[in-house]
């Protein structure tokens, strides 16, 4: 019979109810002079929801978050559900309108904003013509609303654990990064955010009471739901604001860090900034790395800075990672950058995953296990998101046939492991060839003179499409077109070597993604290449 | 929207599906000379299925087992549940009469039986006077029921992977050890040993791929879950069949186990054992010990034979281990005889785990965290038994108010570690104090003459009750009564030593518990103590 003794809604405030009392003299949050334990935190994380209740808000409410990665934000990751509201962690990078488009379309009854962010906010109220309750983090000189302070929910004596009485009730509404489009906004409940956590700390083998540096946005999937996952063991979790890589290197030596999550770009300016420095990590720590397909070479780097890498693959739409690239204790033996090789695979599912396929969409089929034929990525499990608030139409599409389609491109290896070519629309159709951007890319960052790289298709009049490359060259680097194309002849197919280079930045998201809608409308005004 | 795409029962079958994938070409199963990978593994189980569906068994048909660990019991995990039927282990070391009850109670359609266990298994169909098909395991030269065999059920071609449709579905039925009175059949659902399993990997980290050695019986809450969290890792499961300490402590040098449960008992004579060969393992096994708290004596001993021993507690009712004695960093520095204290505490919550609570019954409040008072242990947690097999009013008495009770006494320490003081029926009560036998027993346990040691109570004509210990004396040694009782009053409140001390064997239940109601029984005879 189900009771209370027997059944109990599977919640991520459960993991802090258990750290509060387990962990409790155990430190868990370190940032700059501040040092709270879990028994504080958890005291605090029950007082704020306490002063969102004595707000008003209550079970299904929407509050929105615009802060950088501090105790405050992972706070509000068990204060908003622990009041019974949803957490809507918005990018702080993104532009007012898009800010004010989330807003409005989250029905968000309340922002907590950093005062750093003031003017942002502004500008976004002042898109939407309306304006909702501000609470001030006031982290950083900076003037904010002036109508409430976190601090003050802070001194509100603290609510009672409870939890959901459905562990399906939505508990954070994360919108996409939307590299073209509207954002879209997507639902996390307490039951995928349980199991993704639990998941996490199997699938990474996470040790009782890591030294975790928090790189990861907070808004981007809920740093991967690693806020959750780390109270499960008891882990110390460090906040440096700053991300810039000479402050996170320092937090690195300075607090023995164990443990990060980082995307590919973040890694590759942490090595070059590390090796200026010729620095090294001893023991090595351990970091997952997710978000685009790191370079080879970038892996290469990262394991003589002393990091040991596991390439991650998910979306925002799987909670984060779903995927990992498992090591192979026979890969030990392979060269240096072999083993990168091997370690730019997305892998085999995270232990909470039920299925990952790839699919030929076309006959429906899985792909043949060769690693040339490509198909889409498709996901079942758990930590498939709830779905789209307020968009049954792309809801339904995204699980048709009773998958989540990932829109992502990839081959699956003979030993069952998946490797991602593409965003499906980033896929280039060269004289009827699929060219993988993602690989021509792969050669381009080998090129010793390029910091960053995208590849994308431009109208070809024979071809119907070719390669286009943009590249961001390392200070006081030079050289030219000619020589980067034949850089490539050397090292791929020659239909795969790019036609066209262009140089100069390149336009990123705020969470390092490459901006490809951008080039690919930059290489579309190039004209038809002859 | 709930859809297949993100919506799974969980079931610990899951794991096995993810295991034939992502480890499948990794050692799962090592016995003599039997190697199978999980690749093997899990085909075999899919076949096994496959020959059970072929005999007409179905979703919620109870299969009963009478086997040893060995690699078919460890398959039978996956094989029964993913028929859709019910796993009953039953303890083999049980008399027929008990044998029969079970299998009469539990309504098996089919008994699986190891051919060593033939004759009893005869003896218990002569008492039902009813006979249910068997299924021979053939493992060893024996003679069974020749009606099928375990190898024929393989050749079956393989079962496609399905899930319950329902979490909540049965999928396991363990009755009680039962130290007194018919045993209880507890009913396991597919969500709970999921969960289980899962918590079991966070709480004692396992790391991927250990090599875990097959000790705690599969027919005792289903070996702690082990069978199914083994598959989240990846691990290498060492099987003996026979558990004498010479043959598991070859197999623990031989295969470089790194991870093993066993009660106190088996611990005891590993060490003894390990003792006389002056053995020692480099790097440490860790091992997880349950069923009755281990004299810290036992666990100094372990500690030099390169044991890393967490103490850990739970109930059939459980699923097994609910609370780990979590280790604090600053109990490194202690003396060994002040760590093994330390140790011997059941401590805190494991991660899955929604609340554990001492109460003192006659109030509903919980016990101060003093050491001293005692209450009653109850538990919370989608951990806990779905219910008692056709017995609504066992159930309903065992969740009253919400919470599992367990009958087992303890005092919660001032940092939240639980400590168990008695089954609440082996209080002894003194004079209007309460003694704990275990604390008692403790104390006998330093005793360098002492193999074994239970102390139960013993009408005393002034203060109610008076201690009775039973002791077992290591071969050769030799002490008397008095030597005994002066050794314990040197070392506890004098009211608490024994007041009389019984020499011989004591008797003990399949998995080393101590059968405790035949020494009261014993205790009572001896008559009132002037």
């Amino acid at each position: 019979m189900r009771a209370a003794a027997n059944h109990v809604a599977l919640s991520p405030l459960s993991f802090l109810k258990r750290a509060e009392t387990v962990y409790a003299n155990l430190p868990a949050v370190t940032y700059g002079d501040i040092r709270r334990t879990w028994g504080e935190t958890s005291t605090r994380c029950r007082c704020v929801a306490a002063g969102l209740a004595e707000m008003g808000i209550g079970t299904g409410d929407t509050i929105a978050v615009l802060a950088p990665n501090i105790p405050e934000l992972f706070e509000l990751h068990y204060a908003v559900p622990l009041s019974g509201a949803v957490l809507n962690t918005i990018n702080t990078r993104l532009e007012p309108e898009t800010v004010a488009y989330i807003l409005s379309h989250s029905d968000a009854r309340l922002v907590i904003a950093d005062t750093t962010f003031a003017p942002l906010l502004r500008a976004a109220f002042a898109i939407n013509g309306n304006v909702i309750p501000v609470v001030d983090i006031c982290d950083v000189s900076g003037t904010g609303f002036g109508q409430t302070t976190y601090d003050g929910l802070v001194t509100h004596p603290p609510m009672a654990w409870t939890l959901p009485t459905d562990e399906w009730q939505a508990l954070a509404l994360n919108y996409t990064s939307g590299t073209s489009g509207r954002p879209k906004g997507v639902i996390y409940h307490h039951r995928g955010a349980y199991l993704m956590a639990m998941g996490a700390v199997a699938g990474w083998a996470l040790p009782p009471h890591p030294t975790y540096l928090s790189v990861v946005p907070m808004f981007h999937c809920n740093g991967w739901n690693h806020p959750w996952a780390i109270a499960i063991v008891g882990g110390h979790i460090i906040f440096t604001r700053d991300t810039t890589p000479a402050k996170l290197l320092a937090a690195m030596a300075l607090h023995n860090v164990t443990h990060l999550g980082a995307a590919p770009i973040v890694l590759q300016m942490l090595c070059d900034s590390a090796e200026a420095e010729a620095l090294t990590f001893e023991p090595k720590i351990r970091v997952l790395t997710a978000g685009a397909p790191p370079p080879p070479a970038t892996l290469e780097k990262a394991a003589v800075l002393g990091l040991d890498v596991m390439q991650v693959y998910g979306l925002t739409e799987t909670y984060g990672h779903i995927a990992q690239c498992l090591w192979q204790e026979e890969w030990d033996a392979l060269p240096a950058a072999a083993r990168a090789e091997k370690q730019a695979m997305q892998g085999v599912c995270f232990p909470m995953v039920e299925d990952i396929r790839v699919v030929d969409r076309a006959t429906g089929e899985d792909v043949p296990r060769d690693g040339i034929s490509q198909g889409e990525i498709a996901i079942r499990g758990n930590t498939v998101m709830k779905g789209y608030y307020k968009d049954a139409a792309a809801t339904s599409e995204a699980f048709a046939g009773g998958w989540f389609w990932s829109g992502d491109a990839a081959v699956i290896h003979s030993d069952g492991y998946l490797q991602i070519r593409d965003r499906l629309k980033d896929v280039i159709i060269s004289g009827g060839e699929n060219i993988s951007s993602i690989e021509v890319e792969a050669v381009l960052y080998r090129h010793p003179c390029i910091l960053a790289a995208a590849v994308v298709a431009r109208p070809h009049a024979t071809w119907g499409e070719s390669p286009c490359a943009f590249v961001e060259l390392r200070e006081g680097a030079a050289t030219t077109e000619a020589e980067i194309i034949t850089f490539c002849r050397d090292r791929i197919a020659h239909f795969k070597a790019p036609k066209t280079v262009v140089f100069g930045p390149i336009p990123k998201t705020a969470t390092g993604k490459i901006q490809k809608f951008m080039l690919r409308a930059a290489a579309r005004d190039l004209g038809v290449q002859p």
